[in-house]
């Protein structure tokens, strides 16, 4: 038997142990945690994006505009002789890049691939019998070079069908019955690409997928079936990752990997597209959606040009190797995850000068981030980090464990020169990886985080210089 | 030296010979003449017409208004494992037919070949992995059994691409691309049509292929440079035979080869609409253009349907065989060619209900007119048939020689019975075949066949007892 007494005691503490219990539980859930596979985009750091559609080979400029409301007069254009996906996949893994996008479907409707429900695919081509399958070919190379394989697909136009930002011309009873098709189609697609081919480590509906409650195809409960792991980006229902606000390949600092909508920017356009998109730019701190940034750019977007497809004689718009490793720094750098966009030309190759400057990118990155000069890291409010002598450090190199979510709210690096220290940052995210360029390389004899503010315990995954 | 006065007369004979040459050339531009093509449509008589398109495969009645304006959901229902063209084409070998048409395109869109300009077509399906081609089994099958092959081309409508009457929906300017692109389509699949498969007898554009200047797609002069012996039936600008104004499968007498207008019914619709299609039945004997009427009618249209496409159950509404000797009297011996339509269904054959109708109605007719009583022949306004001793006869025909015009306005047959000469008919239009079926049949001992007007010199090819 217990006494009355000892029944208090035992209730009393019962009664603290659970509102102890529920005050830790809602002092996590007040941090959005990311997914593993969250964890994983943020931690490839750098992806690619292959376009390819039928107007790469119809030897004119590319209009968007044009190219979304214009039907492409013959598919039989589409003849790749030199097709070779592993070559595009081993440019894309010297670069650096985990893991590769490939447009399936783009604006003109067109699928490079073996479609049962979208006849305007491969199939209807005179090239390899109508039996070629880009995807295939594309996951093959993947998964030969280690390299995470994605599919983009696009369904907010089709210049075929005459769908113009997800709505089919017309608002009859023939116009409905040709949007319920339009999306039973598009749902058919996603149905082969994430059934066909294996484990995907990313979908990209770009512009979305819009909202199945309007004209949107019902993507989400697909994909979520039949690729439980698969990054979604995004419809009016989820966005694993948010759009970074430009094509820059860049994002400003500070980028929160939180955001205020579950959605990226298609559902929400108008609260997110002001003060041009610095809400995708910068996140929200207090936001409860874990949803860090893609800062997206085309490879060949330098110098008056921003390209995500081939067109002839544009090679000089590659962008230059300091270029791109500026850009690494305001993605990677900033807390976002870089996808850059390379353009297969006609032969079915990417061209040589591409892929020189893809390898010439990643040996860059190599050598600058392949061995620290020195790396600490702890769950400290301190970090103190000792340069061995004579070293002369350029860049210094932050980040958060962040399977514990973006905790730090503000902090400081300060540099130990000449008897003292100096502040050398003081900032708010960190997230996945902040790097600080060095105006001047400098010869500090230690460096020092300092955590000044912190969601919970500060869990610093590295501190590094270089 | 020729004198004066022989000059005169010289002068004047030279005059007056031209004058008749004119006179005779005027007289005889006069009647419409039929082109070689033309005649043979008429001498063959009998044809066919296929249908077959997706939703014979989806189990369900067909709807054309629905049909119209539904894509269909799964166009790889289209699975015909029994497929058998041979077994299509010496069916209707057996009815008796010419000639046979298959509908390469109806109204889903769907092309029934490999094309290369509309992808929606059997290289989209997994049916023979995407390698099928019925029309080019057809035309083998026609080639084998020595039946003329024809092309049934739909371009008026396509559930999947949106058009309605042959229109693309909207009326921005990526409607105006969109209906560019599907006349430059439907132009494609006729080039393909008329260069791949070698010789066809017809082309059969469905409710026309309207006119090149606004909506329709210019397909006349791809027919005439690569088909320049095949009938064309029709657009704006040409029609080689017109509807007949009911789908019965009968016109009503008179039925004039020669018509009013240039073209069928699809460029003049209010003009030849009225009256229920009066104008189309009739023809017009003042007609400028030699056009004979089609009787076109489903074989499945019997009793209460009405169905040129294959469904379920619907074996209880072919013509019985007898109504199909009517429907062969009042089109072929109304001057009309009758066409049958057949209906393919889901396992690629002809049921065996309908092959079995088709080869006893063939058989019929042979039985009927394979061997005449009696006939005769000539250029003449009055011919004189004897019958011979104690036979009775059944049914008269009469045909005119229509290489030179329908020349016949008014004509009697008379028999003489019981030493006197008694009415049968007094009609107008003979053409091509003039059959009269006796009330009674009857033991007349002469057939007597005067023509009481005519154009020019009747030429009677046949006048027949049976």
């Amino acid at each position: 038997m217990i006494k009355s007494n000892q029944m208090n005691i035992l209730t009393k503490l019962l009664i603290i142990s659970f509102t102890l219990l529920v005050m830790a539980w809602s002092s996590k859930a007040q941090i959005p945690l990311p997914s593993p596979e969250q964890i994983s985009w943020q931690e490839a750091e750098i992806g690619v994006v292959f376009h390819y559609d039928l107007h790469v080979f119809d030897g004119e400029k590319y209009k968007q505009a044009k190219n979304r409301i214009v039907p492409i007069a013959d598919y039989n254009i589409f003849n790749p002789q030199k097709l070779d996906t592993d070559q595009w996949i081993s440019s894309a893994k010297a670069a650096g890049a985990k893991f590769a996008v490939l447009t399936v479907t783009h604006e003109t409707g067109f699928a490079l691939y073996q479609s049962d429900v979208n006849p305007y695919s491969l199939k209807a081509l005179k090239w390899k019998n109508g039996q070629g399958d880009i995807l295939a070919n594309f996951v093959k190379s993947c998964r030969k070079y280690g390299v995470k394989p994605g599919v983009y697909v696009g369904i907010r136009w089709n210049a075929r069908l005459g769908i113009y930002d997800f709505r089919v011309q017309g608002d009859d009873e023939f116009a409905k019955n040709r949007q319920q098709a339009y999306k039973k189609m598009c749902e058919g697609m996603v149905e082969e690409v994430t059934t066909h081919y294996g484990d995907l480590f990313m979908i990209w509906f770009d512009g979305g997928a819009s909202d199945p409650k309007t004209y949107g195809a019902d993507v989400l409960p697909i994909v979520e079936k039949n690729q439980p792991k698969c990054l979604f980006y995004h419809n009016a229902q989820r966005a694993d990752f948010r759009w970074g606000g430009s094509e820059t390949g860049t994002v400003p600092y500070p980028s929160w990997a939180t955001f205020s909508y579950r959605s990226s920017h298609a559902a929400n356009i108008e609260q997110v597209s002001k003060d041009d998109f610095l809400l995708l730019k910068r996140g929200d701190p207090k936001g409860t959606y874990y949803m860090p940034a893609m800062s997206d750019a085309p490879l060949r977007g330098y110098n008056g040009r921003h390209e995500w497809f081939w067109e002839p004689g544009d090679e000089a718009h590659i962008y230059p190797v300091q270029k791109l490793v500026d850009m690494y720094h305001g993605s990677v750098g900033h807390n976002s995850t870089l996808i850059l966009g390379l353009t297969p030309g006609p032969n079915g190759l990417l061209p040589q000068a591409d892929v020189d400057t893809l390898a010439a990118f990643g040996k860059k990155i190599n050598e600058l981030y392949n061995k620290p000069i020195a790396s600490a890291s702890g769950n400290l409010h301190k970090i103190e980090l000792a340069v061995p002598p004579g070293k002369i450090i350029e860049r210094i190199v932050v980040q958060e464990d962040i399977s514990n979510g973006q905790r730090v709210e503000v902090f400081a690096i300060e540099g130990f020169k000449a008897g003292k220290w100096e502040t050398i940052f003081t900032g708010s995210s960190i997230g996945h990886k902040y790097i600080n360029v060095l105006p001047n390389p400098t010869a500090y004899k230690k460096i020092r985080l300092t955590i000044k503010a912190c969601q919970g315990k500060p869990m610093i995954k590295k501190l590094a210089v270089y």
